[in-house]
């Protein structure tokens, strides 16, 4: 089976709680969560609190990154999932941020990252 | 003009030098010196090396995040460009992480976050 080398999963999360977009601290939380959901392993992070609102979290893990910019004015956060991992589940992560920021819609973009690489055969 | 919410852009960098894309020193340099030829803010880091090989690298900034992952046994670096802010220079940031991973080869997607904020008219 021929695999890319990275998929990358776009998700914009809309009609979310801002109370929760706006809690830096539960995006961290809900971040981890969506890491050990999918079954990741985190070897970095970096989070940010805007003024007036607004956060931002990104989590270095083994299989490459999980990502979320939040916008509470507009109830909308927008999250990445990279892996470079056929086993990571991608569905499971989204499914933790989804319920643990309240989110009541969820549009997904699937891309395949690398996909000039033609003689890629096997996952790293 | 009606703007979204986020710009995203999605730089697979091909044919890079295998030696570059391993030295986790000269991808934080490489991103650093991205960002600021972006016109962007850096407001967090998380950076990582692999055993055997591979590096990667993300900078939380202001406007949102840089990120970087490299798989130097392929010639080849995953580079994002999340943006929320208008004036910020994707081009000069992607020039720069081309230049400094020594690539031969870019191929970049534009995607536009958020789109469905149909009511969102003005950067934030």
């Amino acid at each position: 089976m021929t695999h890319t080398i990275g998929r990358h999963v776009l998700a914009d999360l809309y009609e979310c709680d801002p109370g929760r977009l706006d809690d830096v601290a539960l995006i961290e939380r809900a971040l981890r969560a969506a890491a050990a959901a999918a079954g990741a392993t985190v070897v970095g992070a970096a989070f940010h609190r805007f003024v007036p609102q607004g956060a931002s979290g990104v989590l270095l893990v083994a299989e490459s990154h999980l990502s979320v910019h939040t916008w509470p004015e507009h109830s909308f956060a927008a999250a990445d999932l990279f892996t470079c991992s056929p086993t990571l589940d991608a569905d499971a992560a989204l499914s933790v941020l989804r319920e643990m920021l309240a989110c009541q819609r969820l549009a997904t973009r699937d891309i395949h990252r690398g996909d000039a690489l033609v003689r890629y055969t096997a996952p790293r």
